[in-house]
């Protein structure tokens, strides 16, 4: 990061408090939430005063605070790169046996159904006959194809086995696919805001991001074209908005890209309405991408791509470049599981929209004056905060226990700063109890307050 | 693919028979084994008809016959491109229920050892207290980083469970170090030759491959600097050379590169003589690879990355932009295996060590003019032939049944045309078959005979 961009990016965290504290503080801020990539290197001290209009002794101050904490390693010669302490997961992790010192708001993830357990004996008994074999399907173990072909025939986009792939994740499906079909410095259409994987992945694959401003009236037509699109119609990640089928078809219609990926991980999961028309069911050129994270288990791994094979016949031959198929029981608990879809998605449903009823009383009786999109679809909600950074705000709620992500993580320049993502997953009565850390957490920010402390779980 | 390199890896397939079906036949060939890419366009009729200097007619029949057999796909104004038949897996992939008609020697795995489902039992009972949290672990499920870290350090490699990050495979984590810590156009020095997918990877990254000879003769030294190397010094893969320490200091004290790779998958199956210094005790620039897949079962898609913390933690960042994290369950099972790794182990080697002698003594009856040289360690060996194109030999192979690789996939340039590798997990019983067949396979080659013929269920 350029220093003059690092010292913009650190201004808002100078107001109150001792000045070394508010640079670690952001450089901490930036680094949890992936702005100031793990290993980069920092500028000097010297440099980055300047920047800041600073003595350089503070500077020196904050990082040595940083090299304490973990967040900074210097080495002569090669100046200070930033790391993450070692006990600080890279995302939220933490263990059923761990005291759960932070609650963790950045992923929308959810236990696993009480269905797992059958299905993992079931997927026992059905990984018997297969022990004889390699267990290598670079399309997916054809029980899995089967059953997802089934399963998306069924909610109306009629799907063969032989076109589907099995991914790791739609994460997986949309990284696979930006490795095939794009070469670097081409360019990828994403919705502005999406989530920060997404935009991950189009940065790791050296594709230059164009936004496709999505707010609360709905989807803006594209104007630019892309070599490669990805749209989240059902349960718009973050705004929670569902598509109607008027508004696909002009999108589609709008879109100038040979390949529009979309992304059905939130499409089991409507929360007010029914389902709509499939994207790819119209038009040809979608790729969809679908996923067990959201609706069955994160833990499960497990995703699909549906598409042509003549496609999917390269998506295979890439995949082995990467890790040529995945496991073989957990495919097989994923089939059992899609075979017991409908008692699992309609526990699942009711529980988000238990959720998100309770948090949205919650936000608008704690955090009167904060705009919250009221998701339709999808496991996650997209707040506006009232004229401060959500960045800002994050910190603070950290320092009371709860990780939030901050809205420049959704998209491509930075912006959205007044955005903060929660996630429908919590339980409804612990509700109340979020929004009140977050309404003390923003009586924090607004203060200027200092944000020193950070969990013992944080600090090596 | 250039015209004129088509044309002249065309060309040895034009001898013998029908000039369209030799045309056909080497498109079949170079697409099987992945050096014509699936999806890339092939030359116009009269552009290749013309690089080789036969009519247009012959080109014409030649495209029919692919396109008919589901190897081209032509567009009006798109030119052909290459395809697969969807029948055909991209890697071996029979089922088990499958009638076994190709005899697959391009992979070198094996079945589920005996133990596997006493781990799955004992896996699904350690499942049932991680139901409740998200089964997201980014550097890996606690109880596998500390198996992992018990079993390196009892191989004389002292490792805490901080440094092992858990990925789909030793392949998943060349690649993701690929991602890590080059840029394109750099450089990655792999062996020469060394297994097809590691330099898929590091075509995939858009490096440059830099090429470091291996010949019976052991390792040479690299004279080349690079940003990261490869090597796989227990059970050289395709060679099945075991470096000796005295070897590994020599290559350690001559690379020239910030990070060196050392892959362990085969550390494990050692079949002559007793282990050597792991590479990652030698010097603190290695990064050490391992993987469930050859000593226990491909099946699993588990391996590891065995690095510092700091390099960890940047690693698990970029694996939040492909797939976040591997599955709950396989992870469980890969921990009860190791658990109980000296009983999968000694079978294994057994099992492996009693194959390669039994196809060692069946090619030398059948095929006394190949030189191969015995394999000290790992699944496979390495084979001369004797003045003829390997890449003929397996499409003559193929029609008979057989599905080897040809050895130009084993190099950067496309050398190697008179190598080939076979696993050594060909049942003890069943070795004198499979060296007739390439007997047969030979002549033949040696006779230029036709290979139109190709089994049932390649064709769609």
């Amino acid at each position: 990061m350029r220093t003059d961009r690092l010292a913009e990016l650190l201004s808002p965290w100078l107001v109150g408090g001792p000045a070394y504290a508010g640079v670690a503080a952001g450089v901490r801020g930036l680094a949890l939430d992936g702005r100031l990539v793990v290993g980069s290197r920092l500028p000097s001290e010297r440099q980055l005063a300047a920047a800041l209009g600073r003595s350089r002794t503070t500077v020196t101050a904050a990082y040595d605070v940083l090299r304490a904490e973990g967040y900074l390693h210097s080495a002569a010669g090669a100046g200070s790169r930033v790391l993450l302490p070692s006990s600080a997961p890279v995302r939220p992790d933490a263990d059923p046996g761990e005291p759960a010192v932070v609650e963790d708001l950045t992923v929308a993830a959810a236990p696993a159904p009480a269905q797992l357990l059958d299905a993992v004996a079931g997927a026992t008994a059905d990984l018997r006959p297969l022990l004889a074999g390699y267990g290598l399907h670079p399309f997916g173990l054809p029980a899995l194809r089967t059953a997802v072909a089934v399963h998306l025939t069924r909610r109306g986009l009629g799907t063969a086995p032989e076109q589907v792939l099995v991914t790791n994740g739609a994460l997986a499906g949309w990284d696979l696919l930006l490795r095939t079909v794009t070469r670097p410095g081409q360019r990828a259409l994403v919705e502005q805001p999406t989530y920060p994987a997404a935009l991950d992945a189009v940065a790791a694959n050296h594709l230059r991001p164009v936004a496709l401003p999505v707010s609360a009236d709905g989807w803006e037509l594209p104007v630019a074209a892309a070599e490669i699109a990805l749209l989240t119609p059902d349960g718009q990640n973050p705004t929670g908005l569902l598509a109607d089928d008027a508004q696909r078809r002009a999108l589609l219609a709008a879109l100038d890209a040979p390949v529009v990926v979309a992304d059905e991980t939130f499409t089991e999961l409507v929360l007010d309405g029914g389902p709509r028309t499939p994207m790819a069911a119209l038009d040809r050129r979608v790729v969809t991408l679908g996923s067990m994270s959201k609706a069955y288990w994160s833990g499960l791994r497990v995703g699909w791509v549906r598409a042509d094979p003549p496609l999917l016949a390269r998506l295979a031959q890439v995949r082995g470049t990467i890790d040529l198929s995945s496991p073989v029981l957990e495919q097989l608990v994923a089939a059992r599981l899609l075979a017991v879809a409908d008692e699992v998605l309609a526990d699942r449903v009711a529980w988000l929209r238990a959720s998100r009823d309770a948090l949205l009383t919650a936000l608008a009786e704690r955090l009167p004056d904060w705009r919250v999109v009221r998701p339709q679809a999808g496991a996650v909600l997209w707040a506006r905060l009232p004229g401060y950074s959500s960045t800002r705000l994050a910190a603070h709620a950290l320092d009371l226990g709860l990780r939030v992500t901050p809205g420049p993580r959704f998209t491509v320049d930075g912006t959205a700063d007044r955005r903060l993502r929660l996630p429908l997953s919590v339980p409804p009565d612990r509700a109340d109890e979020v929004a009140l850390l977050l309404a003390a957490a923003q009586e924090r920010t607004v203060a200027g307050a200092d944000t020193r402390r950070i969990p013992a779980r944080w600090t090596a």
